[in-house]
């Protein structure tokens, strides 16, 4: 949260990724095995991924196969499928058999597609069956992100039955907070809560004990959605049916918390133009993702150099205005992108609609008329104290209100409009605000100057 | 996700806040009170969250008193706090009072100073101390995060005892996946997970069937470490206890969601300077936030500008310079907060420490190199066709390779060394970037041409 906490975060692991840096260099396979069989899978993961390409390969090797399929689950998508292209597929089938159905299937989709072909048939006839089913699914909707370790049972049984049924099974699976009730037609019916089972009489049928209220998810409803209801209805797990309310399979909160992280980071990220995992990505494709952006943002550069071209004969008669003209324009943009970004995230979390775009634009507008006249002000005394010309104090100050208020308006309107028309506000929104407040904070200060020196 | 759902997302939610709306515009409270009485207290926090101050005070006399204590608990906090305010001490703890400790602890720390007494006071003893235990330790600590409502049992009692037990009880709490087993201290000793009731024979022991490597969370763990264990470890809920392992309470992972989500919004949010919940905050606040964050900013610009004004004569010389010189500036922002972005995230996931930063730094430099040899190209093209002027390409060629590479630099070790000397990276890494790009931007292409211009 605060920084204390950021620090103490690093701490725990800054020690293990020293220790297998070090173990690197001195070229010690063995320290390395037993560093890695002493941690936890998904740090294995996190270990993998903060290492450079060749590095990662080498330790990569040297983990238990038991492990690598975990390992495989837990990796961000990049670096799984540059771990998977380092494998047979032979290597992949031992690698996902141990794995939840959801998470062998997010492997086998980051496969080239002849790969998917051979490990799939490299699979028994059930695994096959399985892992179809969820492949059916794009990865995210429910169906994507479900498992299918459900136990179903039937509403006319006792709870003694259950019980019985439960003790012949040799383990049940992780996160198993309830058993789903299905008829003979293996149609969704309620759910059955483990702790039913303890606080309800072992003669009482399902039926009787069963929560009929809980509602399953569609299959295809998407991930996002799925994230909602269970950050709202604090779920554990959830049953997932087809359209004819068949039971497939159960999402579990693990796979939720997954969603929850990726949908609160992307927005940003998208922002800044960078990529889920740039940070450990290779050279080439950083390079690439990130020109896009500096080539879209080149545009908005040269139409805000063509306004400033307009006033040449301007600042040739004056050029303290060339000196003073990027405050403005940088000040637009800083204020109109406070306001982008929460518009933004506003429109991601469905927090803004019809019924309250209205108040929330007069708002903005407010704030930046307030913060305009404000630092109008500031700047207007520091210009005159530099200059010593009120004119350009008069011009500067004015410029800056007509700014601020175009940022918070572009900030606001441009990601509805984007909206609208179906662009992720994201992406494009920085760019078109910040070429609105280069042209109008340009515009109006060499205009304003322009019309005054006219005029004196 | 991507755009289908971010639009799906929102036509769940806009029909309840357009029928909202209306019933508002009718002053019609019956319609109002039916829709609040249909939906989920979460949706109806939601909903709060989304109207301005005075609608939002209207709908909250509407809710029923039953769960007002549920909204307040899923409601942000600036919202939390403004309802409070409309409350009396003995209505405060009418609402607490069905919560789980930590919601109520979360509610309680909201109030003002003098009222939380008097809040506690009105409490039963039981509840008070319980209140008074949670609220002992920060919000953002473990022993902040958890509740009371743990089941402890005993290691040499059998299962079938615990049976017994829990059938006495009227109800289990939600998220209860597992039963804590201490000693007769109240020490932790291990969990006895529930479905190891339906797998192990009844009249076997607690001590023999319960998992010793389950490992308690110190209640002074901070909020985001706690986050870490459950994203690696999938936990539904994790035991809580203090410095002598006396088990105090649990943590359970609808708790951890939230903080989750505020972990992964945190960084982005301080970035852009805004608060938690600026979208709906008072107008007021929302200025003073963003004023200090323009005001900043106001020291960067004129930074900028006084470089510029050491050119003055330049200018004079050639206007074009003036005209070309925000690109520059532009682009070399653009490519630096690229590499901020991602620095602060992998430092904020502490995905960065002293056995990568090498690889990381040269990696940034390579790729502003490549983007910089790019669009030093295109940029000195169009400038050649639009001044005509092969100097003035030349200049600003080098000078957006300059820039760029120093963006980068700047942007990988800035949030370094605000990290070291203890300041959140987040909250004044753009800023100082921004310094950086426009000074190295405005002086290489400047300075540059004044050499030029001076040689021919």
């Amino acid at each position: 949260m605060t920084d204390p906490e950021t620090t103490s975060q690093d701490t725990i692991e800054q020690p293990t990724l020293e220790q297998l840096r070090e173990a690197l260099d001195n070229e010690d396979p063995a320290a390395i095995r037993e560093l890695l069989a002493n941690i936890h899978a998904s740090e294995v993961a996190d270990l993998l991924e903060s290492l450079p390409n060749q590095d990662r390969q080498r330790v990569w090797w040297l983990i238990d196969p038991d492990s690598a399929g975990d390992v495989l689950a837990h990796a961000q998508e990049s670096v799984r499928v540059s771990l998977l292209e380092l494998m047979q597929p032979q290597e992949v089938v031992e690698a996902t058999r141990s794995l939840d159905t959801d998470d062998a299937a997010d492997i086998l989709q980051d496969l080239p597609e002849a790969l998917i072909e051979s490990v799939l048939l490299a699979m028994d006839e059930q695994n096959r069956q399985r892992l179809a089913s969820v492949m059916s699914y794009p990865e995210d909707t429910a169906g994507g992100l479900m498992d299918l370790d459900v136990i179903p049972i039937r509403a006319d049984v006792t709870l003694d039955v259950v019980n019985r049924f439960l003790r012949r099974r040799s383990e049940i699976p992780d996160n198993t907070d309830s058993l789903v009730v299905v008829d003979r037609d293996n149609r969704f019916l309620g759910v059955l809560p483990l702790t039913a089972m303890f606080l309800n009489d072992s003669e009482r049928t399902v039926g009787e004990c069963m929560n009929t209220s809980a509602e399953p998810l569609p299959a295809t409803l998407p991930a996002a959605e799925v994230a909602k209801k269970f950050e709202q209805r604090d779920f554990v797990s959830a049953p997932v049916v087809d359209e004819e309310n068949h039971l497939l399979g159960r999402i579990t909160i693990d796979d939720v918390v997954d969603v929850i992280q990726e949908e609160a980071e992307q927005t940003f990220r998208r922002m800044a133009g960078i990529e889920e995992n740039d940070l450990f990505a290779p050279i080439w494709s950083s390079t690439r993702r990130r020109a896009v952006w500096l080539g879209i943002n080149i545009i908005t550069a040269f139409v805000a150099a063509a306004v400033i071209g307009r006033f040449e004969a301007t600042i040739q008669q004056l050029v303290a205005l060339a000196v003073l003209m990027p405050i403005v324009a940088s000040m637009g943009g800083v204020a109109g992108n406070q306001t982008l970004t929460i518009m933004v995230r506003g429109l991601a979390l469905g927090q803004i609609g019809k019924s309250n775009i209205q108040p929330l634009l007069r708002k903005e507008l407010i704030i930046s008329f307030l913060n305009g006249l404000l630092w109008a002000l500031v700047v207007g005394v520091i210009a005159y104290l530099w200059f010593g010309n009120h004119l350009v104090s008069l011009v500067i100050g004015a410029a800056m209100v007509i700014t601020l208020a175009s940022g918070a308006l572009a900030g606001a309107l441009i990601p509805l409009l984007l909206k609208r028309i179906g662009v992720d506000p994201a992406i494009a929104g920085g760019v078109l605000l910040t070429t609105v407040t280069d042209v109008v904070g340009f515009l109006s200060f060499l205009g304003l100057a322009a019309i005054v020196l006219a005029l004196v």
